[in-house]
C-alpha cells in the first residue's frame, strides 16, 4: 500500500525553487523571500466532501481546482496578486496515490494560471471523508488592497457577472476574477467581497463593516441562465436564486460615482440608513438574508 | 442554533491589528507588513479526530493547543520565530459555539506564549468528525533557517529530550522547543527536524536529504519514563518505544564536532555510508524504520 511519503516525494518533484520560494516542500517549512515593500495578504479556505463537493460525483482534479480557486477568489476580492499556497489533504483510507496526484494536479493547474506556486502541505489518512484546505499568500504589487469597510454614502454597487443557480455546475468550474479584481482595485473601489454565500448575505457584510446601508435596483440584478433553469424546476423565482444562491464567485464592490469603464454592472447605491433594501416599481422593501451559513 | 458568523464575530473581537498584522480576521484576507529583510517560513499541519486526538476524551482547549503546537514545533525545527497563524475548523454539526470558542482559545494560548498571532481562518460544519488545520508563518529574525539537508560526515547527532511513550499523554501536552531551536540554529547546526514520526523514521529524512548515513550509539538514546511504563505493559522494549513511537516533538539535529553548550544529548555520528545503524557492544546493525506513516 502506498504511504504518505510516496505522495510527498512525488509532490516535492513537482515544486521548484524560484525568486520568492527559496526552499519548497520536503522540509519542516518552506522558505520565502518576499518582494520588498509588498504587503502580504493571507487567508485559508477548506472544502468538505458532501458540503462543497461530492467525491462520488466530482473528479479529484475538479475538487483540487475548486479548493484552489476559492482561495484565488479571495485574492480577487482584495485586488491582490496570488503568489504562494500551501495545502492539506485528509484522505479516506484506501484513497490511493493516483487520486491524490490528480487532486494536487487540479490545485496546481488552477494556481499556475495566476502565477501562484504551491510550496508545501500536509497529507493524512483517516476513516472520515475527504477534506482539502488551501492557504493562500497574495501580494499587493503596488495596488492598495480593497477591504469590506470603505463603502460610503452615494457609492455605486456593482457586480462582475450574472448570479444564481451555481449548484447546476458552476460552483465547481468558476474562474476567480483576479484580473477584474486588479482593475477594480486600481480604479479606487471603496469596498469589495467575492460572492460565496450569496448576494443577500455578502452585501450585508460590506454594509455592516462600512457602517452604511444599501438600496438595490431589483430590475438591474443580473440573473444567470442557471437561475432561470432552476426556477423552472422549483417554486423559487429566478430573482430569488440570484439573490440567495451561494458560490457565484463574482465580485461585489462599491465605487464613487463617476468612475467609468468598471467591469460588471451597476445594481444599486450605498445609502446612510442601515439595512439592505430592494427597490422595485416605486416601492422599497427590507431584504431578509437567505444566503448560506454553516450552522454550528 | 448558532451559526458560523456568531463564531466569526467572536473570533474577530479576539484579534487586534499590530505592527505586522495591519488587518486581521473579518475580511476576505488578512493584510500583513512583514519585517523588512526577514525571510518568511511557511507550513501547514492538520489534526484529525480519531487519529491525532480523540474528541470524546480530550478537551477542545487541549485539541486547539495541540493543533497550534505541532505547527510551532515546525518553527522550532527550522530555528525560526513564529509570527502569524491562520486556521480552519471543520466541526461536526451540533458542536456548538462554546466548544469552538474553547478550541480557538487553546490555539491562541499556545500561540501567544511564543509571540504568534492568529489573524484569520475558515469555519465550516459537516456530518464528519472534527478537523483542525493551522498554517504558520515564521520569520528568521537574523538567524539562518536550519534545513534537513546540511548534515556532513563527522557531525554529531543530538536530541533535545527523552523519547518514547508519548501516547500516554505527552502527545497532547508537549511544549514546542522554540527557544532550543533558536539556540541550536545560532550555534550553527547543520540540519534539524522535529520528532513527529519517531526517531527511526525522522533520522532517515535528514540522512536522505543530506546524502549521508548515521551511526547511533544505542546506549546514549535518552528513554522517557513513559516508554518504560509502556514496555512494562506490552512485549515491546523501552528502547524500541524510544526509537519508533511518534509525537515526541523533541528536536533532532546535527552539528560540527567541538561546538559546546548545545541543548540535549549526543546520540550518534553522521557517517558517509547511507543508512541508519545502531551500535551496541561492539557490533552495528542496520535500523529498519518502524515510525509512523499514513497509509493512503
Amino acid at each position: 500500500m502506498p504511504g504518505e511519503f510516496d505522495f510527498i516525494q512525488w509532490v516535492c518533484a513537482q515544486q521548484k525553487p524560484d525568486g520568492v520560494a527559496l526552499l519548497t516542500a520536503g522540509d519542516d517549512l518552506a522558505v520565502l523571500r518576499w518582494p520588498s515593500n509588498d504587503l502580504i495578504l493571507v487567508g485559508v479556505d477548506q472544502v468538505l466532501d458532501g458540503v462543497h463537493f461530492d467525491s462520488g460525483a466530482h473528479s479529484p482534479r475538479a475538487i483540487g481546482r475548486k479548493a484552489m480557486n476559492r482561495n484565488l477568489s479571495d485574492c480577487a476580492a482584495m485586488g491582490c496578486l496570488p503568489a504562494i499556497a500551501v495545502m492539506t489533504v485528509a484522505a479516506h483510507k484506501g484513497t490511493g496515490l493516483v487520486f491524490l496526484q490528480e487532486l494536487y494536479s487540479g490545485m496546481r493547474e488552477a494556481a499556475e494560471v495566476h502565477g501562484c506556486q504551491i510550496v508545501g502541505g500536509d497529507t493524512g489518512s483517516w476513516e472520515g471523508r475527504l477534506v482539502v484546505t488551501v492557504t493562500i499568500l497574495g501580494r499587493d504589487g503596488g495596488i492598495s488592497p480593497v477591504t469590506r469597510r470603505g463603502a460610503k454614502f452615494g457609492d455605486g454597487i456593482y457586480v462582475t457577472g450574472p448570479l444564481g443557480g451555481s449548484i447546476l455546475g458552476r460552483h465547481m468550474t468558476f474562474q476567480p476574477r483576479i484580473a477584474e479584481g486588479r482593475r477594480i482595485a486600481e480604479a479606487g473601489a471603496t469596498s469589495m467581497i467575492d460572492l460565496s454565500d450569496g448576494l443577500s448575505r455578502d452585501l450585508p457584510h460590506i454594509c455592516e463593516s462600512s457602517g452604511v446601508g444599501a438600496m438595490l435596483d431589483t430590475a438591474a440584478i443580473p440573473i444567470h441562465a442557471d437561475a432561470v433553469t432552476l426556477a423552472s424546476r422549483d417554486q423559487i423565482s429566478a430573482l430569488e436564486h440570484a439573490m440567495n444562491d451561494g458560490e457565484d464567485y463574482e465580485l461585489l464592490y462599491t465605487c464613487r460615482p463617476g468612475v467609468t469603464d468598471l467591469p460588471g454592472v451597476l445594481i444599486g447605491t450605498i445609502i446612510e440608513k442601515p439595512g439592505v433594501f430592494m427597490s422595485q416599481a416605486g416601492r422599497s422593501d427590507l431584504l431578509i438574508p437567505k444566503g448560506w451559513e454553516h450552522s454550528l
